[in-house]
């Protein structure tokens, strides 16, 4: 966690907030479904849509990161762009393991 | 969805709930960091951990698929088999794309 | 590397041998690319696409190896059976993953 | 393909020229084991190892684009800026969901 809290870097809040509350509501049926014991195949299906809408939402934030924190630390200089620049290429590694 | 429900496949599904409702708590935690405007790197930090647990549990349940249900499937004849071979695969494949 | 060769168990030996000399070819293409410092964005599309190659043999492989090995276990026995799913299960992980 | 080649961008040419060559003789390694029909999970195991190989690649690249063309781009305007970004986050989505 670091302080760079409440900076409104996040384009669309709103549209962020509809989306996890979504995925929320469809990791909630995936308890159902292995509540139920549904057929593995179906909840198998439903846990790669879950991990589809993530991965958008991961993708969206990633580029606004890029065309705001990452652009503005370039324009504040070299070693500003450089840790920047660092911290955003893990993140995408970390992303494009998981 | 299909029929196949109950089967008693799942060999522990208190765990897969457990596990199932840390992600459900995890996902309003990232509606918290949006809400909040956490910085953006830590809220992709956070998916990648969302994203790892649902990849688990999809394993997990694959693992007993194959043991059960594709197993099964093999021993009641050849034409059983491929159908489960195929369904399976075909998960597999989502799985790996997603 | 086990002592399971020679078993016939790739249906199409001719199509994957195929598919692997034209992702060879990409490979070599990539090299070419790095050499003339072609644009990073075109590099990266052609990873992209020699990854995706990657992944369409190994899903077809491991569909086969379910398929033969797996279903062949499951007659087998119950011991067989658990052997061949674990090892199955922890091949999907490591491409999950990768 | 763009224009924008010889642009001294890749700092250590070598290193990656290196890598990929080592990727080409892996990917020679599993024509051989697909013609030898070695066993299955052996060679899915050799190319998760590629897979891997590759993504090394990917995203040691991007990080230099990142470092180079996107902050060049954002020192030299908005415009470019946001060209660069949205090209560069198309990039990374294709590897995320490669």
């Amino acid at each position: 966690m670091t302080e760079h809290t409440g900076h409104g870097y996040i384009g669309n809040k709103d549209d962020y907030l509809k989306r996890l509350r979504r995925i929320e509501g469809q990791v909630r049926g995936l308890q159902r479904m292995v509540e139920e014991e549904q057929y593995c195949i179906d909840i198998l299906t439903q846990v790669s849509a879950v991990t589809k809408g993530l991965q958008a939402v991961s993708l969206g934030l990633l580029e606004e990161h890029l065309g705001h924190c990452v652009v503005n630390a370039a324009r504040a200089g070299d070693r500003e762009a450089a840790i920047k620049v660092k911290e955003a290429s893990d993140a995408i590694a970390r992303l494009v393991r998981s």
